[in-house]
């Protein structure tokens, strides 16, 4: 396993645009977890991704109010073999210029990041140098997975909260920036066990560019360098694609009025089954198709 | 004015990623205004950029309800000396396809969106195949400007609407994606006529990565390919810099509830002041900073 390690400039930047894949290299696997996490196939899938018993996997703690959830994910990783395995206890921004957690980071092969709140991760995170530093080294080929709002903050457009329930209606769900490893998927986690379609499709409604993820707890979205989803776990990813969207009603549709969606197109994927970002298209003899 | 014209592929494509410089051309200048365009300077100096009388303009009525706003742009480029200007009225998702409009879009040496309501933008724009080769040919060197919800529109992430007023409250701003031009900003218009420091605060306390843009009627802000901001008009550009800030309270609050946010910069820029989204520096004798 060799990923490329950092040089002295990627600790000296100011500003940098989006994760993006640097020359040659792919970009590393971006794995959401729908929470609630007992399958071991995920977590032992993300350890072989990060090298084996030879990964470094830096563990994120930041949106959990649980002090010793950063203990039981090193715990959690040693158990799959994996003798460096660190949380990096990010609580305020001004940890985030930490010389030597930066250090740690940049080294890794692996970053997991866990659950909580996800708006703790982009109130901490946001805009520092260890955010930064995720988002280099994923574009450089290291993997990062994420659990419940680890897995809502991964992505460019995160959802912050919002109500339950099947219906898009406007107003049901709050947005914001969150770690942009990739704006083509905006992800909604604990997806089916919390009712949470109808504020995934209110995301979308809002504009129609982006992919919906909802995945399910116990189960994993694994997305590839090459953004083809699998889904891995118990549950299932719910895939919403609306490339044939006709029409949306959100530039009209009054506060809690339900909005009309035509034409998106859902996906549920079992273990194993695929969905292509780029073509849009579904595979896996697991999956069916509710609506074409 | 030499730009780049559009290849076949150009209109070939399924899924793209976020608009990014190629190669070694530099992106086009992107320019939100904040409303009510009475200055001339400003679209004089947005035809110049795009060649002056030999400028292809492209103009984007959809956020408006007014039906002839796209004819009263195409006069107003006429009276600046552009004789190709031509308003594509994308009102529906599927007139997005439409091979004729695509083709004079994608030859365009400039892009003009016209105000009303930013989420008719997103919602019929969102995805399609027009918003894609708007992101393409302004990584491809063609200048974007958007006056009003044209100019909220531009970046990746979009302020849909929200509440009047100074002080940062949760929940008083509603973010959706944009058309994605850049992610280093957060536009929002008749900043000081509407009073809306407070939900530029907001949108930023959710995640201090961005740089914040509240541009004033009457005003624009010039951002070169280098990602230098430029004030030209009759107001400021009130930059909010989020790099020094120590904390953002926004996980815990309330809806409502008073944010509190330590250690953002602002910056007033009134003509000829500049800000630099990388370094993080501004300059130029009409600005003034009110805190450090």
């Amino acid at each position: 396993m060799s990923v490329p390690q950092p040089t002295t400039a990627t600790l000296a930047f100011a500003g940098m645009p989006p994760s993006r894949p640097e020359s040659d290299i792919p970009r590393g696997w971006i794995i959401p977890i729908g929470g609630k996490l007992v399958d071991e196939e995920i977590l032992e899938r993300f350890v072989v991704l990060c090298g084996g018993p030879a990964a470094r996997i830096a563990i994120i703690p930041t949106a959990s109010s649980e002090p010793d959830i950063g203990t039981f994910y090193e715990r959690d990783f040693r158990r799959h073999g994996v003798a460096q395995a660190k949380s990096l206890h990010f609580e305020r921004r001004s940890d985030c210029d930490d010389r030597d957690w930066l250090t740690w980071l940049g080294s890794a092969t692996g970053i997991f990041i866990a659950g909580g709140n996800q708006l703790k991760l982009t109130a901490t995170l946001g805009g520092t140098l260890a955010a930064r530093l995720m988002r280099q080294r994923n574009a450089a080929g290291v993997h990062v997975a994420g659990t419940s709002a680890g897995a809502a903050f991964l992505s460019e457009h995160m959802i912050a909260y919002g109500d339950e329930g099947p219906t898009p209606r406007a107003g049901m769900v709050t947005m914001c920036a969150g770690l942009g490893l990739t704006n083509r998927v905006i992800v909604d986690q604990h997806f089916r066990q919390r009712d949470r379609l109808g504020r995934l499709l209110t995301a979308l409604a809002y504009n129609p560019f982006a992919v919906g993820l909802g995945v399910d707890e116990d189960t994993a979205a694994f997305i590839s360098p090459e953004d083809v989803v699998e889904t891995q776990g118990s549950g299932a990813v719910t895939i919403v694609d609306t490339s044939d969207v006709q029409y949306s009603s959100i530039a009209d549709a009054k506060p809690g009025e339900a909005i009309t969606l035509l034409g998106a197109k859902v996906h549920v994927l079992g273990q194993g089954a695929t969905f292509d970002l780029t073509t849009r298209k579904a595979d896996g003899a697991s999956a069916f198709v509710i609506s074409d």
